[in-house]
Parts: structure tokens; sequence; C-alpha cells
């Protein structure tokens, strides 16, 4: 069985933006609120940040309970691990989820600059550098024969994209526009050519948008 | 965490039939044809019975590759098992399935008749006599911390409705009719008192009904 890689419960606005601009350690998705952004996820039952037993089960939960099924390994951009940016300045930032990061596999952070693997419970956390191709064939080795998630932030899945190394991709598309951030795509059009694409409505507002490789 | 019990990719044709009549060795869905009902399922990646690396990965395959995932056992009927009647008649008939049946679990068949268990591969059918509700709180403890699929036929998930015992239920309505057979329902408006009711159609043409208790 092939290890793909995989885009999963990608969120962007209706205007294509994945985060809004002006990123800190205050504004994770700069002046895109998160909770906004990812209401929809957040109200189902299997939302890996959920505590309590509620929480709806219909479509939007078939997404979000896809998550950790069948993941061995993610891949992440510098960003989507940090707010800083260039040289370590220390290392004690060691990413926005505390002590129970939910992911449960070897991570791989994109970054130019070095610095050394730590683990938070069961998820490792390793800094590579290198062309899209040689960190997925390390992210694949790690995952021990099952899938690599690609967890964004939308440059990193777009570097992917142009490297035509993804294989399934989801992205939950908004209903409201960001005006400015960080660009998915001008439009889901953009890819037709290389997938097959399911468009399908949520109840939940948002429109699922399941991309898989021709 | 709850252990659900939960209906999957159980697939009625428009006017609520989840097989025709007539059941017999030759046809375990009588006059109903098994490869047209099933059709939206056998396209996708996930279909338990995929020998291929093949398939389609969009909607239909949320529903599909959901089928073993957090289950730890399943309850079915003695029509889902077998096209005979009454007593058994020898232990030669051991399922539809072959040599690895694609349960990998325990697996509980209602039935009036006794029977002794037996496993196939890592499967292990036990034969039952008893009310929904007890035969399920056997199926949880076998089941091991998991969830409890009920895999049908139509009339054993409308004895379980009837009980009250569904927590979730996929139901993929085709586009045709069968006109005679097991009924299911004679619409899923009738369900919607008692669960939340997520209605998607997919690009296969079938319409999925997923539906959570209230």
């Amino acid at each position: 069985m092939a290890q793909l890689l995989r885009v999963q419960n990608f969120t962007v606005s209706a205007d294509g933006f994945g985060a809004g601009s002006d990123q800190s350690l205050d504004r994770p998705f700069g002046h895109a609120d998160p909770g906004e952004m990812f209401a929809w996820a957040g109200a189902t039952a299997s939302w890996p940040g959920r505590t309590d037993s509620g929480g709806s089960r219909g479509l939007d939960d078939y997404l979000t309970r896809d998550f950790t099924h069948h993941i061995g390994a993610e891949i992440m951009g510098r960003n989507k691990f940090s707010p800083q940016r260039g040289p370590w300045p220390d290392l004690e930032w060691r990413g926005w989820w505390g002590d129970e990061p939910p992911f449960h596999t070897p991570v791989f952070v994109l970054t130019h600059h070095d610095r050394p693997s730590f683990t938070l419970s069961d998820t490792t956390f390793h800094f590579v550098n290198g062309e899209p191709a040689a960190v997925l064939e390390k992210a694949r080795q790690a995952a021990n024969g099952k899938d690599v998630r690609l967890g964004g932030g939308a440059s990193v899945v777009r570097q992917f994209l142009d490297a035509d190394l993804v294989d399934t991709l989801h992205v939950a598309v908004l209903p409201w526009t960001l005006g400015s951030g960080t660009r998915l795509w001008e439009s889901p059009d953009e890819l037709r050519e290389r997938f097959h694409l399911d468009v399908v409505p949520s109840s939940s507002g948002v429109t699922h948008h399941l991309f898989w490789r021709r």
C-alpha cells in the first residue's frame, strides 16, 4: 500500500487565505480569528481539543475523525510551529499545543535554522532543512508504513503542491473573506487539472473540497 | 468515552429497502443486485474488498474508510450471516465472506438457534439469542472499549432503532427503487425527532444520510 501525503482539515477563507496577516505570539493566525475559522471543526465530537462527550457526529465529524487515522508522521512549516522568525532565540518555545500535542507521531518542522529534536508526550518534533521531496522521504521513513500528514500553513501546502507531492487534500472553505494573509489559492479550480474534486457543502456553512490525485 | 452503537454504510433503495425479496444462496440480497447497490462503495479506495491500489478518495471514501475505525465488535442478523432459516442444518456454512471476513473483531449473530462459536482469521462469530439491549451489552464487553457496529440487515437495524439503542446511523440512499424487500423505513424523516440529520448528496448518485442522537 502506498504511503500517501495527505492535507486534512485545512481551512481557508472564501478568498483563499489559510491565515491572516501579521502573525504574532498572541495572534497565531494574524488578523484572522482561529476560533471563528475552526468553529466548524470545534463543534464536532472528534475535534482533538474536545474534553467533553458532546459534539456533532454528522458530515463535519467524518472529516475531523479522520485526523489521526492511518497517519504516521506530520510535516509542518516553521510558522505553524512558532511565531518566531530567524535563528531560534532559545529552546523555550515548544509549539502552541502545551504538554499534550494532538499529533501523537513524529513531526517534521521545516526550518533553515538548526535545532535539536525534542519529545512532548508521544509527539517528537524534528527540525529539518531541505527540498520538499527529501523531507517527505524522511517523514515516510518515520511513518512506519502509514501515511504522512502535511499540516500547513498555506505556503508549505503550496510548496508541496507545486512539487506535485500531495496525494489527497481536504480544504474547508469558509463562507467569508479575509482580504489578506497567507494564500493557499486564488481558486480551487487551479487544482482540477491534476486532481479529482468532490465539492461538499456542510450544514455548518463551510464547503468541503476533497481532492485526490488523477 | 462512551461506546457507541453505529450503523455504517447501510445502503437502501429510494423507497427504503435494504435488500430485495426472496433471499437465497445465489441471491443474498434477493432480487436486488448487490453489485449495483454497493457500486458507490466498491468504487472507493477504502472498500474492504478492494485488492488494487486504485479507487476514489472523495466523499464516499470518507464513509467506507470509517468502516473499521474504532470498531471493536459487530452485531448482525441471522439473514446477513446466512440464507438458511430455522435450526442450523449443519455447521458447514461459515458466512458469505470466505476465509478472510472483513470484520476483524468478534461478530455476534442474532439467532434463536444454538450454534458453537468459530473463528475465521481474526474474526470470531458468536451466535446469540436475546433482547437487543442484552446482546448489545455482550458486544460492548467484547469490544474492549471501542464502538460496536450494527451490521444489519434492515430488520435488525429497525429492531435496535425501536429499542432506542442506536447512537449514529449512516444510510446511503440509492437513486432508484426496489419495490419490495426488507424495509428500513418509509422515509428518513421518521427518525428526525430522535436524531440530528445531515443529508449529503454524493457525486456517485447516492445521498448519504448521517444521523446522530439528539
